[in-house]
C-alpha cells in the first residue's frame, strides 16, 4: 500500500478527520467539486478559461464516484476527511460523508492543489509550514454561463532569496497553477488581507520578507458560489482529496 | 497590424487558400473542432482526459464564432482558409467558408497544433520543411461519451542530436502537446506508417536518423469521426487558425 493509499484508508475509516496539510508528501492533492451534470459544463468552461487556477486533473462520468485515473478504487463520496455543503451561494453544515447527496447524475471534478508543491518546495529549501494565506483579489476571472467572479490566490510570505526558489519550483507544475501570478504589492492586486478564507488573521509584514502570490485552486468554488448554483459539494478548505499521482510525475499526464 | 492579423485577413479575404504552415511564424496555430452544444461537454470531458493530445486553448459560447481570448476580432467561419465537413462520420466536401453551418447552438474549440514549434525547433537549429508524418498509432485514449478510438502522432524523423534538443524545446511548451511520447521504434506504439494521415508516403528510414513521435491535436478529431457524431466542422488538415498568441507566450495563459 502506498502513503498515498493508506492515507486514503484512515480518512475512510474514520480515523482522521483533519486537515490533509502533510499527510503522504509528494502525493498530489487535489481540491473537489460536484455539481450535477446540467451545471458540469459551464463549470468546465470556466476552467478551461482560468486554467491557471482551475487545473482540472480528472472529471468523472456522471454517478461514478470512482477517480479512475487518479486514484482507482478511491470513492470521493468517502475518501475525504470533510466536505463543504453549499445550496444557493450558502454554506450548510459540513459534513464527513456525502453518500446521501451523490446521484446518478452527480459528477465530480478534481482540481490540482497548490499543497502539492510543499515537499517540493520544501526540499529546495523554501519553508511551507507558515506566513501562508488564501485571500480574494480584485483580478477578474473569464465567466462562462453562471459562473463568474474574481481570482482568489495563495499568498506566502518569503525571504527575497526564498521567493526566487519558489518561483522556479512552482515554474515547473505548469498543470498545477505554475508560476507566480504576483510578487510585491498586496495592493497591485486588490488581495484583501482582512478576510482572508484560509490561513487566519493576516499581520503587519515582517521586514526582510515579500508577498508572492499564486491562482489559487480555491476560485472555481468562489465562481460557483457566486453564481449561486443551486447545489456544490467541495472539500473543506485544506481537506483535500490525496491522489495516487506523484508530484513529480505531474508533467508526464 | 501583426503578422497574425495580417495572415487572417489574407485568408478571409480569399487571397491565401492553402496550407498555413510557415505563415505569420511565433503565433500559435490552432486546430479547430466545431460542434453543437449537446455534444460539446462530451467533447471537453475527452479533451480533458487526454490533454497531452488535446490542449484545448479556447472554447466560444454557443452562437459566438469569434475567439475572444486568442484573438479579438477574428471569426472563426471565415477565417480558415479549408474547413473539412463531416457528417456521421464521413468527410464531405471542403469548404472555405462555413457560415451557412453555423447555428446558434455552434461551439468552437481551438486546440494547440504542434506547427506551434516550428519556429522554436528552427531557432534552435532543427529543421522542420521534412520528414513529418501524423499517424495512427495502436495507444488506446481515455473515453468520453461517444468519443474513443487510439491516440494520433506526429512523427519527425531527427538526427540524435536534433532530437535531444527537440525533446528539450518542445517540453518547454507542456500547453501545447510537451515532450514526446516516444523515440525510436515505431512498432513500439503501432504507428500506421502505411496509411498517413498527412504527410504522403514514408519512405525507408534513412541511416542517422531516429524517428521522435508527439501526441497530435488531430486525435480528438479521429475520436469525433470514431463515435459517428452527426455533424463534425474541423479545420483541413494543414489549414489552421492562426491567433493572436505568440508562442512564447504561452506558458502565460
Amino acid at each position: 500500500m502506498t502513503p498515498a493509499q493508506a492515507a486514503r484508508l484512515t480518512i475512510r475509516e474514520g480515523r482522521h478527520t483533519g486537515s490533509t496539510r502533510g499527510l503522504a508528501p509528494g502525493f498530489v492533492q487535489c481540491n473537489l467539486v460536484v455539481l450535477d451534470r446540467s451545471l458540469a459544463y459551464d463549470f468546465l468552461v470556466y476552467c478551461q478559461r482560468n486554467q491557471k487556477a482551475c487545473p482540472v486533473l480528472e472529471v468523472t462520468d456522471p454517478g461514478d464516484p470512482e477517480p479512475r485515473q487518479l486514484a482507482p478504487g478511491a470513492d470521493l463520496r468517502t475518501d475525504l476527511p470533510r466536505y463543504a455543503v453549499y445550496r444557493n451561494g450558502r454554506r450548510e453544515a459540513d459534513r464527513t460523508d456525502i453518500r446521501d447527496f451523490w446521484t446518478p447524475d452527480s459528477v465530480a471534478f478534481l482540481i490540482g492543489s497548490g499543497m502539492t508543491w510543499d515537499l517540493a518546495l520544501e526540499r529546495a529549501g523554501v519553508p511551507t509550514d507558515r506566513h501562508r494565506w488564501v485571500l480574494r483579489t480584485t483580478i477578474p476571472t473569464r465567466p462562462a454561463g453562471l459562473l463568474h467572479g474574481s481570482l482568489v490566490a495563495t499568498m506566502r510570505w518569503l525571504t527575497p532569496a526564498q521567493a526566487i526558489v519558489a518561483i522556479g519550483v512552482s515554474g515547473r507544475f505548469p498543470r498545477n497553477h505554475g508560476a507566480p501570478i504576483h510578487v510585491g504589492d498586496p495592493g497591485a492586486i486588490g488581495a484583501d488581507l482582512h478576510n482572508p478564507l484560509f490561513g487566519g488573521r493576516v499581520p503587519d509584514l515582517p521586514s526582510g520578507l515579500i508577498p508572492v502570490f499564486w491562482a489559487c485552486g480555491v476560485t472555481p468554488q468562489e465562481a460557483a458560489l457566486a453564481g449561486r448554483l443551486p447545489l456544490m459539494i467541495t472539500h473543506a478548505p485544506g481537506h483535500a482529496f490525496v491522489s495516487d499521482l506523484e508530484a513529480d510525475r505531474l508533467s508526464n499526464l
